[in-house]
C-alpha cells in the first residue's frame, strides 16, 4: 500500500503527479534544487526537501541525495517522473534495495529498453518489426550491434544506444559521411552517457512517429490506450502531439496498437509503457524504441480515454489490477497538445529563462493546462525549457484544433519569450490542418 | 448564417460565449457599462463599446443601448447569455423587429415560460405532473392563480409569478403566516417586476432540485442530454450542481429525462433549454419551473457529453438540424461545478469586491475553470457576486469530488474574499459524500 512518494523531478511534471497524489490521498514529498526555491511543486507537496544545487548531477541525478530524503520522509514509494531518472535502472535498483517502490517496470525492462541494440533484439522476437538496419544483430567479438550490416544503405541513420528521445541521432547521405558520423556519434555517446556504442537503421523519409500507450498490470493483463502522432518535432523533440493519429488510415492505427499491445504481453511487460514507431510512406510500421516511463505527452491519451495515467501507474506499482479489458477502454474525441517551452522561436530557439512578469492561463470548455508558472515566478535557465503544456480536446480533430488556438490565444505569458507564436503558425498550416505530416514538418 | 455575435452580457458568462464563438470562427462585440472597462470580456472580444453607467437598467438592462451597438457593429445576433436579458420576452422582440437573431428559443416560448402560471398550464397539458397548489388555475374575475385553492395545505409555498431562480419564494408554516406572507410576495413582485401576481404550490421537504437539459432544432427534433442535482443552494440560489444526478436512482432519472423531453417536443419548443423539478422523498417529480436560457450549471453537462452547449444555441438559433438523436448523446463520467462567489462565506455572504492582488486558478486533469478574474483586476460592487466556475470531470463521482477538492486547495485569489473554503466544508461532508442532499443542505 503506498501512502506517501517522492517525486523526483521537477517542473510540470512534478505538479502533475502531486495532483493526482492528492486526488488519491497519497501524501507527497517534493525535492528541489537551490535553484528551484520558489518552484510550483515545491509549493504544491506537503512536504520539501533541497537536495543539492543545479547542475542536475549535484541534486536531481544523485542517488545517495534522494534516497536519504526519502528514507528520511519515510515515504514508500519514488515516482520519477519524465526525464532524470525515471529509466535510470541502476536508480530503480538503488530503490528497491531501500525498500522503497520505483514506480515504473521493472528494472529488467527498463535496462532491457534503455539498451537500444537489447531493446530491438527483444520486441522484434516478440513480434515487431524492425526499421531495416543493425536489426540488434551483434558484430563478432562484441556484445553490441554494428555498422557493418547495412553498408549498402543508400541513407543510414546512427543513433548512440543509450541515447532517449531523439537525441544522438546523426543522419548519413552517403558513405563516406556514414563512417564520420559513426565515429561523431560514438565519442557524444561516451561523452553524454559513458557508452560509446551505436546502432544504425535505415533513414526513413516522409515519416510519421506514432507511438502506442500500454498499460499491463503484474497479473498477466494488457491493454493499448490506443495512439498518438508526434511527427511535428524540432531537432528530434516532440513539439505538438495528437490522439488519435490523424495521418494515418483508422485501420493501420487498430494494427499498430494491437501489435503493440501484443508485443507488451510477449515481452511480460508491466506498469506504464509506450512504444514508439516509425510509419513510412507505404504503410509500413516499424519499432522505434520503447519508453519504459510516463511520457511528456500521455496527457493527449488521458483527454481521450479518460484515463488517469499517472493514478495507474501508481496502483500498478501497487500491484492492483488493471481492472478493466480491451473493450472497456473507449477512445472518445481527439486531443492536441502543444508543448509551451521558454524558447524565442524567433531567434533559433534560444532559451528564454527569466522572471515571468504576468502569466494568465487560458480556460473554458476543452481546454487543459499542466505548467508550473505563476506570475512574480523565475524560469531558472539550468532545466529544460518546457513551461507549460496546453491541451484541447474537442469532438473531433476540428473542434479540438480550434479549442486549441482560441487557448493559444488567451494565454498570457509576459517577461520570457515562449514556443506560443510558433504554434499558431504550425495550427493554421494546410498541411497540418489535412493532417499530412511528417517528423521534417518544421524544416520544411 | 450567423457571423457576428454581439454578446448582451458581462462577467463569466460573455468570456464563456466569446470563447465559444471564436472556436467557431464568429466575430464578437462585447457591450460594457463604465464600471467594466476593464473586464476580461472586453478583452477578449472582436470590437467593444460601453453603453452606460451601472446601475443595470441604465447599461446592460438598456434595449435602446443595445440595439444601437448591435446596429452599428452590424451583427447578425444577439446572445444574451444567462441573467440580464437572457428571458426577456420584450427584447427578443425588439431584436427581431431589427433584423437580429435573438439567439434562444422563440418569443412566444420565453413569455409563456417566463409566466409561472401559464408555464404550469402549458406543461401540464405537455404531460408533467405539477407540485399541488395553484395548478395553474385561474380565480374568477382574475387572470392569474390564486391563494384559495390550497386553504387546507399544511405547508405552502408562495411564489411571484415574474420571479425566477428561486427570488420571491416566500415558505408559510401555517396559514396566518399564509396570508401575511401573500400580502409580502406580492407587494415584492409589484416592486421588482411590476407584476404582483403570486402563485402557491405546496413546499416540499427534503426536496432535490433535479433539471433536465433540452436541445431542440426547428425541424421537430428534441434530445434530453440527462439532468442535473442542484439541490445545494443557498436562499434558493444554486451553490454547486454536478451531472448526473447521483442522489436519485438511475431508473428515476431515465424517466425524469423523458417526460421532460417529450414535454419540449409536445410545447413545440426550440432552442436550448432546461425543465427544472423537484423531487420529493417517494421519488414522485414535479415540475418547478422551464428556464429558456442558458443556465449556469450548463457546463457539468458538457462535461459529460462532450456537447458545447452555446455552440448548439448558435447552431440552432441558425436552423440547423441537432444532426443526431437521443441515442447519440452518450453519458461519461461525472462532472462538479462549484460556483465561486466574491463573498465572505464566515461573514454572513457578504459580497466582496475589490482589487484581485493575485490570481491563479487551479489546472492539471479533469479541471474546467469558466472565470473572468485576472490579477490586477477590480471587482465592481454593482453586480452579482459570481466571479468563477469550477468544474472538475472524473471516471465517477468519487475522482470528480477527489478533483474538485485537489483544485479547490490549488485556487488562489487573493484581495478578496471567496466561497472556496464553503466548498471545502461541503466536499468534506459525510452527507454530501452519501449523496443524501436536499435542498436544505445548507441550513442544516
Amino acid at each position: 500500500m503506498i501512502k506517501k512518494i517522492l517525486i523526483a523531478n521537477r517542473g510540470e511534471i512534478a505538479v502533475r503527479i502531486i495532483r493526482t497524489c492528492k486526488d488519491m490521498g497519497i501524501k507527497t514529498v517534493a525535492i528541489y534544487s537551490t535553484a528551484d526555491e520558489d518552484a510550483l511543486h515545491v509549493k504544491h507537496a506537503d512536504e520539501a526537501y533541497c537536495i543539492g544545487p543545479p547542475p542536475s548531477t549535484e541534486s536531481y541525478l544523485k542517488y545517495s541525495n534522494i534516497i536519504t530524503v526519502a528514507d528520511y520522509a519515510n515515504v514508500n514509494a519514488i515516482h520519477p517522473g519524465a526525464g532524470f531518472l525515471a529509466e535510470d535502472a541502476q536508480f530503480a535498483e538503488i530503490c528497491e534495495a531501500h525498500q522503497i517502490k520505483f514506480i515504473g517496470p521493472s528494472i529488467t525492462d527498463i535496462a532491457t529498453m534503455g539498451d537500444k541494440v537489447r531493446a530491438r533484439e527483444t520486441v522484434a522476437k516478440a513480434g515487431l518489426k524492425l526499421v531495416p538496419g543493425s536489426q540488434g544483430g551483434r558484430r563478432k567479438n562484441s556484445k553490441k550491434g554494428t555498422v557493418d550490416t547495412a553498408e549498402d544503405a543508400a541513407q543510414i541513420g546512427i543513433k548512440a544506444v543509450a541515447g532517449g528521445g531523439g537525441r544522438g541521432i546523426r543522419i548519413a547521405e552517403n558513405q563516406p559521411s556514414l563512417l564520420n558520423l559513426f565515429h561523431t556519434a560514438k565519442a557524444e555517446g561516451e561523452a553524454a552517457f559513458g557508452n560509446g556504442d551505436v546502432y544504425i537503421e535505415k533513414w526513413i523519409e516522409e515519416a510519421r512517429h506514432i507511438e502506442v500507450q500500454i498499460l499491463a498490470d503484474t497479473h498477466g493483463n494488457v491493454v493499448h490506450l490506443g495512439e498518438r502522432e508526434c511527427s511535428i518535432q524540432r531537432k528530434q523533440q516532440k513539439l505538438l502531439e495528437e490522439a488519435p493519429a490523424a495521418s494515418i488510415p483508422p485501420k493501420l492505427r487498430n494494427e499498430i496498437c494491437k501489435a503493440a499491445a501484443k508485443a507488451a504481453k510477449a515481452i511480460g511487460y508491466t506498469n506504464a509503457g509506450t512504444i514508439e514507431f516509425v510509419v513510412d510512406k507505404d504503410e509500413n510500421y516499424y519499432f522505434l524504441e520503447m519508453n519504459t516511463r510516463i511520457q511528456v505527452e500521455h496527457t493527449v491519451t488521458e483527454s481521450i480515454t479518460g484515463i488517469d495515467l499517472i493514478k495507474e501507474q501508481i496502483r500498478l506499482a501497487m500491484g492492483d489490477q488493471l481492472g478493466y479489458n480491451q473493450s472497456d477502454v473507449q477512445i472518445q474525441g481527439h486531443a492536441i497538445e502543444c508543448r509551451i517551452n521558454a524558447e524565442d522561436p524567433a531567434n533559433q530557439f534560444m532559451p528564454s529563462p527569466g522572471l515571468v512578469t504576468a502569466y494568465h492561463p487560458p480556460g473554458g470548455i476543452g481546454i487543459r493546462v499542466d505548467g508550473y508558472l505563476y506570475t512574480g515566478y523565475t524560469v531558472p535557465s539550468h532545466y529544460d525549457s518546457l513551461v507549460a503544456k496546453l491541451i484541447a480536446t474537442g469532438r473531433d480533430r476540428e473542434e479540438a484544433i480550434a479549442r486549441l488556438k482560441r487557448a493559444l490565444s488567451e494565454f498570457e505569458i509576459e517577461g520570457i519569450k515562449t514556443t506560443i507564436p510558433l504554434f499558431q503558425t504550425i495550427l493554421n498550416d494546410e498541411r497540418f490542418r489535412g493532417a499530412t505530416i511528417f517528423t521534417n514538418f518544421l524544416e520544411t
